[in-house]
């Protein structure tokens, strides 16, 4: 069973809209390697882990990555809808009016005619989408579970590894800032899951030599990078277990197989960020409320309720 | 951010495993109509969410229904599992022994052949699959985020009905007890749904008249439903919010759209059911571990750590 | 613009239902050789036609065949309904109460688990889906319209010939009445289609020799597509044009290219056979009424209207 | 059975070409929302359509919008293809010589590389795909038929909606003539679609308030939607019954759910406008004649064919 | 540039049709982890090859393993076609004369309708298909080439385990012997490529330990493999060079990784098998020639040609 | 079984590199029409093929162009990843340092984001991918085998002529001397295939006229594929037979279908032109190893070995 904190896993920071990064931000959200894709992986292979009651550790660790991905699916996500929110007149080009759909056969959405995904105005209202940056829809035949634990710990390893290389390649196509905050989160929690996996990969007795972190990079390449790797983001696993029932730790702990010189260790959950709610845009209808619906919305908003929740 | 605990959110009965029964609840899991889509499409319409700060009821009730829906896959990805774990022996075929793969060129996955869907034993290991009864895989399109409140209210209530209908439909293929137990809860869970999406659209002016719930069923139908109608279960709401920062009680409250005489309420989250783990199959290499990769593992299961994780 | 009477182009022979049969003719109405298929590519490469005016009874002919091809669609799709309707307890499967879904937990569509596919019974209603007999949804990829006027006839002749070719493999599938006569009286009219393309490519200076028809057929063979052309089905063409603009006799005229000494001709429209309505389903919740929504539809039927519609 | 007729359901306004704006104008078409969706969904609802005699006006309703829907096809299709037709050189780029493929090496077709969808030149020629705005091909799992009547109408309610809202959206992306002729047009009949399918519901029991129509426009927004509104063209609906057997008119009468003081009322078909074929495009090879085959056409083109159409 | 002889590169046994069987080995063809992926995926990463000319002996044992992969589309495809030709009448079921269409009225393909896929009798002519065992067509987004050597490495010898996984699956299901001997020798060769690739990420540092081969399997258990086994198939591996200019031996050299007390080596290609012609199958219409067209033929056949491909 | 030797079947001329031309070659790729399928498509028709031992011929002819086929797939995947390598500082566009990916929070790779396909960057590294010039994966489902002789090659022969028409249009985009070379190699190979095809149905009686070759052009249009007509390329065909077993020859002689005044005749296979390896992309971290790595990848290409190969 799961829970919800409306708190997010990392603060998105703030910055210009930007729909062609929102787009780029799409593969981590709805590609092959993204995030959608992690979460529905990890997940399956937990709810299908079989083995002896030893192997707990192992069921632990996927749950708890895997619970982790959803937390990344709504950060990403997020990002991208603010990347796109009121990105009709980012960039000066502001020659019809916006958010003003009154106006007498105006054009404001106009941009979305050359700009990145077409659906991003026409299908949703400024927001993600679960398709690539492409515009693939995502795909239940991405999802991987063999069954046999040694490989789909060593797909796990590359797929993280994948994220992670593709999630470099973003950084370097977009230095908005809004874009950059959370992409380099993820750039170091998915090098965090890389020593996940590689580490129950040590435990079944395989040495990985020098070839972690893939991809190689170096400090001074990605500043946004190197602020999170000197706090040690990229050496701790949250179990996010609300139950305290997790055994994960026992796989996460040691010598990080990154090489860096850190120890690797667990905790349940980090500190969250506020979530806000997005502001209407009149030209999408979204949410498209005339002065009827949004009074009788008022009076919803004022119910007094013995609050039955507890 | 997201917590899991390690419980379900209904038990799951024991009985034979069936393995078509186990394809027919995939159209559940992973069909157009099914868990991950309304999973889906309620984060994805609460993380894209616009409005007035006076629109917060409608936001959480979304994120509400979609935590719910996590633990939904969770419990019929589960249940299919049990249906087809162990059933290449199941209902006397036994012509060739079963988890005993060193048997002389024996073929103890010849059940695959002529059994629903023969990826379950081929590309999973007697495990669920995101796809749906037909085989077809889950695709981003089916989510539907218009941005325009009543648009995807009114998407959500059909999409509750659809999914409950299917269900309906389910119940009537099969009386294994296993996939009843979690076909029954879901029936009933998603009216609660259909109340929830039905009330967002009166607070808006609708009266739905008779035409809810849909389909139209009676309690001597159904027996497994009638006992969880019999508890109320399709009345009540949960929020699954940790931080208990919801409003959705504001608008899941009064007389139920479905004109059953109950009035709904809104909780925390239901208790739980205990997990565990599936054996090993030894026949589908799952989890596929040697003696000294066993031995390994229980190295790793000993580990003492000191709790890192409070 | 189009218009609908409401008859079919053939009639739908009585038998009994058979879901295996149904599932076969799944590939003539939405597989890639099938209606849908050609409806669409006739009507998009009538509506993209180029050329001079002189080319006119090119544009006339694709337009008269695809509108037929809609005419087909309603045919095919009406006899699968009919071999799904009331299948599950066909062929004396009557262990459980069919069209009673009252009885007490019973199971009237056990039949889906085992039948080709399960959607007739779970996403539809006992009626026929836009998926082809391995359950593939219709792509709108299959369309082909190049452009070019010689590729696009091409195309055609291959395609009706294909179209041809898997309902004679159909046909040698099924005994059952009402499958055959839909089958065998397309079988026909693609080979109607096969000269109608064929000779407008004779008109640009092709000669066939003895490969038409494809494939080569017997009329000991199939009796019931006997019967028809001995009715001389397969060498007129309707133009559907209720307008009478069409010039598609300037190319449907002349010895037939299948070389069986038959005159091409043309006329409107052929006589049609009457339309029923399907019955209700109770164990599908189709329609799905309570007493109380019946008797509001049967208020509605009793309205006496001024006839506006003349 | 279906007839066509040679002309097109509304006028399409003559204006420079604009591949990008086509382009949008594809989500209409073939998107999950568009033309050819509502078509198929209404023909296979009514295809399928079960329930009692006394229904019928619910089946004709269903036939009657979906055979509009064809002409939609056909009209938006063929906006399409005018909005591309002769596009390489729209906008003042003519730097290379457009239709004259035979000087030396040109590039008449570089306007490919970098506008809408690249397809429109090199796979079709300068026409309508059945693809969305994002280029993704029409799918068969779109069309919707549970065979339950109140979500097969609620979902039809919410489709018409979802194609208006999207259509409102293109509408303010471009203010091309030829493309804002026809997106007009199809707002106000989906508006008159939605009608329909609100009606229904009414009819049994549902009413709607203050929500329709979805979503909430002005007059002052879209002027040349205005100009059809103010002829009540989103009160009207036609039968398209070549034999005058529909009962739509049964349901399709008093109060309008949109609550703009119209009555409904209903009308076999609309006067139609007329058809021309699109001039030949040497850089496309469309149709790709040479003088001999030419010679062949105009051969046919004078064939005097005793009328045996009549 | 590539060349083909008209061999097969291992011999396929002979034994009854067995359409289950074939449609089981059509994973193993166009599954996700089938034959035309690894095919494929090689190619792409050898003609997309980055690096100091110094690493050409990775390209090149990439490039000589995806030239054995097309040979092994061959193998697995030729032995699917085999297992389906004729399989009407497998297993006693002659009720109907196969291979006589001219029979009256008769159903020789009845099979069809409930034996695996039926598109392999009425798309194919009894054939192969480009699908896997649930009928999913083989799709382009399988190929993984991120164009890092680790990543990709580590990809494929995840890929070949599981192909080898899957293939272990498939022995378990069918003791057919055409079927066993082209799945034994694609045990051992996946095998041998999983060397291939665990050894050239040893040559970068990593140590396996005792993690391979994957799966883990045991002689006993499948005695057509432990007969391939014994002759060393899976520690050599040819380069398929046809100018010998393959390093590939500077790799795939040194005791395998699957610790089995074996050294690696090269050679350019093993002996081949001889092929025939499949006979003609009348009641697919396949060749579908007639007395006329088959005239035509054997004068194309005795045609004595001056022999220019010298 | 195949063999493979380290040469291009054709040359590839050096030029600029040019991500929109790249994309545009994807069609020829991995287009429904492009090497990809023509590949898959006459290895499964000679796979699947059937008939007397006389009809070998057609056999082999299949057999020869599908082994050409995959040295096409190998000669445009090179030239699109030629086209893209290095692709973001072309044109100009040096705002950031490439290649240089230490630079402080650089953003090299910008240029994807409004560029083309923003995969080639981002998912491969500015290499080829198996997708169509509108991102679309290739699907298996293009692959034509209906078994029936006559059809397979009418099929062939409008594949061939759709994929040169869509070259010849690809030409008209472009005049990136890289992409024409490739280019017009490939329209000049196609109609060499037209011939093929158009020939085997002469041999079966088919008469052309002088419809062929498709589309018409004329030597002036295209100046670099006049080049090559006037080599005579489009009237040879290679077996491609390494043990020169073919009887391809027998079809492929006499008079050429295109009305050219050549004659057909066939050769084993062309000479070739050679390869090199394609340098490291920093930015793509392609293939992304460090000093370390470096230098394990130098000691392997160091090895002697006794030449096990020979």
């Amino acid at each position: 069973m799961y829970l919800h904190t409306q708190q997010f896993i990392n603060e998105i920071a703030v910055d210009e809209p930007d729909p062609a990064a929102a787009n780029a931000l799409q593969e981590g959200l709805g590609g092959q390697f993204g995030e959608m894709r992690t979460m529905m992986q990890y997940l399956f292979q937990s709810m299908n882990f079989r083995g002896d009651p030893t192997s707990k550790p192992y069921k632990d660790l996927l749950q708890g990555v895997g619970t982790e991905e959803i937390s990344h699916v709504e950060l990403i996500g997020t990002t991208i809808s603010r990347l796109l929110d009121g990105s009709p007149d980012y960039n000066g080009k502001k020659t019809d009016p916006v958010d003003q759909p009154g106006a007498n056969g105006a054009t404001p959405l106009k941009i979305a005619l050359d700009h990145s995904n077409i659906h991003h105005y026409l299908v949703g209202a400024q927001g993600a989408m679960p398709v690539d940056a492409a515009g693939n829809p995502w795909l239940g035949s991405y999802v991987y579970n063999s069954g046999n634990l040694v490989l789909d710990l060593l797909y796990n390893l590359m797929l993280e590894s994948t994220g992670r290389l593709q999630k470099c390649r973003i950084y370097e196509m977009t230095d908005n800032k809004t874009a950059r905050s959370t992409i380099s989160y993820l750039i170091v929690r998915d090098q965090a899951h890389e020593n996940a996996f590689a580490k129950a990969l040590e435990s079944l007795g395989v040495n990985w030599g020098a070839v972690l972190p893939i991809p190689k990079t170096s400090a001074e390449q990605f500043p946004e990078v190197k602020n999170l790797l000197d706090k040690g983001l990229q050496s701790i696993q949250y179990t996010f277990s609300a139950d305290d029932q997790s055994q994960a730790a026992k796989l996460y702990r040691g010598a990080s197989p990154s090489n860096d010189g850190t120890e690797l260790s667990t905790a349940v959950m980090p500190e969250g960020f506020p979530m806000t709610i997005a502001p209407e845009r009149r030209e999408e209808f979204a949410p498209g409320l005339d002065k009827e619906l949004l009074a009788l919305i008022q009076a919803t908003a004022e119910v007094e309720i013995a609050s039955n929740e507890k």
